[in-house]
């Protein structure tokens, strides 16, 4: 047994238009750090919040209430561990409430450096009731964020019921000819907020046409095709309609996109990050930085985080002590 | 310019449980004829009906009511021909309202004979369109039948407006590891009055489960995993409860399905036909005749098609006037 395990789990976007709350990605750039260590003098199975940056002293301490904590308790479960307890240290990377899969992150980080200071012996796969369990405390009860966070690349969340079920989704093409655009003004969207301007009940027409989008989603993600991918992703007439006026300069920021040569844009898990996709670095680049513009003339906010940036295949995995947390120069181009 | 040219046009499962009213695919074994032949002597543009067999004298033959003849006149159209007419016999191999894509075979078979009598110019994708008008004024404005009855394979049918956008769906493994088992009691169910069974509005739990579920469908198929497409197709919360209990002894139907050894069993089309999957032909063939056995005990059904059949990868095409149109033997079992 190691004393001590550092992880790292990146952004994910979720939603994405008619995949809402089934489909998610991992992407690489910007996440969370976190260090586990091994704490005889705990209560076993117990976990302590050492310290938390980054989160401007917004997130309790109390691990019962901390999605690190959440995690981390519940991976503890999984490992059957009750010798001793676990201290934790976070890093955060994501803004909160950013449609960047915060939460999520700070869970999937926790769950790996735990598991990481066992030995490892739980897989990815096995570690997202671990995240889910963080994710309903805060957020509610979905796997579109933790799944990738935690798994890496596309992940499909088949179905809650009986048991969860994830397919990841292998993108078909190369990583270079597949960008995310992400664009996040200084606004918080919250969570439950955004949960509540959706509608309770659809026509059977939206439904058929939105599973169709996300059925476009998939073929796209599938074959490689980033082309068929983003006019999927665009193509939602129930989530969007009903989020986007909330978010200031929505319509415009998906304007500049695409006439920026964007392939499709939407928002990012529940706002206010706008995501966009590019098939190419330099075009995503022009993209990244149309967004950008138009939220600061049209939105009038501040723009906190803009870059292109590829899928994070890897999803949550261990780091050095204190670094580790940037993704390689030429996978992450960031503006702001 | 030729004068005469057949066409045979492929069965047709659309609906697949969660893919409703976007997926479709065509399978071997039944399917109807269409000869089309020039007449100089017919008003330019103009379609006449000389014979139908097969409907048991259901059909008009008023061409302007009838399947091939709204085809027949809409691939004229698109052709531009306006020297001459064409007359139609047609052969019906499936029959009416069994949910196996009656109409939309009908419609392939003209649209495709005319369109060979001039020397094929049009593409299957271009000609779906023309089967899309005859589905319109004979079952509704849905291509989930008609496309996969041309073009053959699975389709998904990713949006009509703008403009109709198919997207042709490969099956990614073996062609003998993906049959179909199906079975038609002798029952008709009317696509109207099955139409009307279903909800108008759906709740969003219930929008995202079937979504998800469609998604599943998309990455069984893509990826091919029979196993994956099976559960997909069986995990349909919105249409298959609202339609099985007017289908006498579904119920039973899919539980000896499943107690078989399928991957998964649903409602083909409107019905009455039930579509399960199997693995291997073997399989398929003990599976096809569990669910005829349940049909005629628990159903009180007659049975008047059962068969194991794999994947039709062609969909409409010419064949030899007055034949051709069997699946070869290794494609297709048929048990009644």
């Amino acid at each position: 047994m190691r004393t001590t395990a550092t992880a790292f789990a990146p952004a994910t976007v979720a939603n994405l238009g008619p995949g809402f709350d089934f489909l998610g990605v991992a992407v690489e750039g910007q996440g969370d750090v976190v260090t586990a260590t091994v704490r005889p003098d705990l209560p076993g199975g117990s976990v302590h919040i050492t310290s938390m940056t980054g989160d401007n002293g917004r997130l309790s301490l109390d691990a019962a209430k901390n999605c690190c904590g959440i995690a981390a308790s519940a991976t503890l479960k999984l490992l059957g561990v009750s010798s001793c307890g676990v201290s934790l240290e976070c890093t955060k990377g994501l803004p909160l409430g950013s449609g960047l899969g915060s939460s999520a992150a700070s869970a999937a980080a926790a769950a790996w450096a735990v598991n990481a200071l066992f030995g490892a012996p739980l897989t990815k796969a096995d570690l997202v009731p671990a995240g889910l369990a963080s994710e309903a405390t805060v957020s509610g009860y979905h796997a579109d964020n933790i799944a990738p966070a935690i798994m890496g690349g596309f992940v499909l969340v088949r179905s809650y019921d009986p048991k969860l079920a994830l397919v990841p989704l292998t993108w078909g093409g190369d990583a270079t000819q597949l960008w995310f655009c992400l664009v996040t003004p200084v606004f918080e969207a919250p969570t439950r907020e955004m949960r509540a301007a959706l509608p309770k009940n659809i026509t059977m027409a939206l439904h058929v046409a939105n599973a169709a989008a996300g059925a476009g989603l998939v073929t796209g993600i599938l074959n490689g095709d980033a082309r068929m991918l983003g006019a999927a992703l665009a193509d939602d007439t129930i989530v969007e309609v009903a989020r986007g006026p909330l978010i200031p300069g929505f319509a415009a920021v998906k304007e500049a996109a695409i006439a920026a040569g964007a392939y499709g844009c939407t928002i990012s898990g529940a706002g206010p990050t706008i995501v966009a996709i590019a098939p190419e670095r330099d075009k995503g680049v022009a993209i990244a930085k149309a967004m950008a513009d138009a939220f600061r003339t049209h939105g009038k906010l501040e723009v906190g985080y803009a870059a292109c940036a590829q899928l994070c295949a890897d999803g949550a995995r261990e780091v050095a002590p204190g670094g580790g947390a940037q993704s390689p120069a030429d996978k992450v181009i960031r503006l702001v």
